[in-house]
């Protein structure tokens, strides 16, 4: 059974960008190494440490569909239609783009609400894990009780301000873990989210 | 010659305290476990897992004063006029208290502003470490460049609301680490604040 799962680069202050979307200072980890991680695209090969790069293989061998809301897909241009990830993608949103170039891409766009995209998700997944690449879709996720694990890649930063990956939940949500990795300027913690907290 | 190191219990959302300064959901790894870390005080012995044990007692040899705020000093009752760490205490305060039950207890309240603190607090430290126990004295003396360290028992839980560890922070500060010990229902992250940054 599938798994649903936000992962994040984040600071220590909680932001997953600066307040112009800036990530230089959080996704340098991906390449202060030595280690080639190649990824389902040609514009996107991570050079890491050791440690970050078994983590990296193993999150997108058990990756199976990624969600994430229209933000990010825009921020993205929509990954010019193939995610690094190499997953189809589902991105939440209230009307689909009048004028997607990459009608033939693995993207769908889902009109009805959060719990229709992790359903097709999951079921797209199969056995595999479902990632979630967004903010809001993360907290709405959690809010929703759809969220199983959440992997924070902490960075040692304070950014002051930002965007921030947990900014808006309704209520005190308990974890267990975390599963520790030690990159190189990143932090891998992979906590389970607590049913019924 | 001290650091001056910043240390507080933080959900990963980056909360210190509940909307009601509340710490149950963040204070529970210093009673889950074993073995026993006597405190200055009667009132406080930590039970905890042997790393955050070590943890706990090297913190412990290693601090020589402490510099809260006013508000801290307020909640807890100024701890009593005997802090669990044994040390000198310097609070940072507009005007010293009227009614201080505690006059010989070593605590000195300082009228002249922050930096004023980490100069005498330093001092009484000799060689030992100056540990900030507040928020905004903390976020102080990050935008003034007066913190050497930081630590964070990082708790695996989001808090969604509340004090939050690092809310007002003037700029992006790098860090570098952290020494990471893995407690239990805790990560301790000991990370060093870059200067110049």
């Amino acid at each position: 059974m599938a798994d649903v799962i936000a992962n994040m680069s984040m600071s220590i202050d909680g932001f997953v960008a600066d307040p112009q979307d800036g990530i230089d200072h959080l996704f340098g980890w991906f390449g202060n190494g030595d280690v080639e991680v190649p990824t389902a695209v040609e514009w996107a090969t991570f050079k890491t440490s050791e440690a970050s790069a078994k983590m990296l293989r193993d999150a997108m061998d058990n990756v199976g569909a990624l969600i994430t809301g229209r933000r990010l897909f825009n921020l993205t241009q929509g990954w010019g239609g193939a995610h690094p990830m190499g997953v189809p993608v589902f991105v939440v949103t209230h009307e689909e783009p009048a004028d997607w170039p990459h009608p033939d891409a693995p993207f769908t766009f889902v009109t009805d609400g959060l719990e229709s995209a992790v359903e097709q998700a999951k079921k797209v997944a199969g056995d595999k894990n479902v990632a979630v690449a967004s903010t809001t879709i993360a907290q709405q996720c959690l809010d929703l009780g759809l969220l199983d694990g959440i992997q924070v890649d902490l960075i040692p930063v304070l950014l002051g301000d930002g965007v921030r990956f947990f900014g808006n939940l309704d209520k005190t949500i308990t974890l267990t873990g975390p599963e520790v990795v030690e990159g190189t300027g990143v932090t891998h913690l992979s906590y389970r989210v607590t049913r019924g907290a």
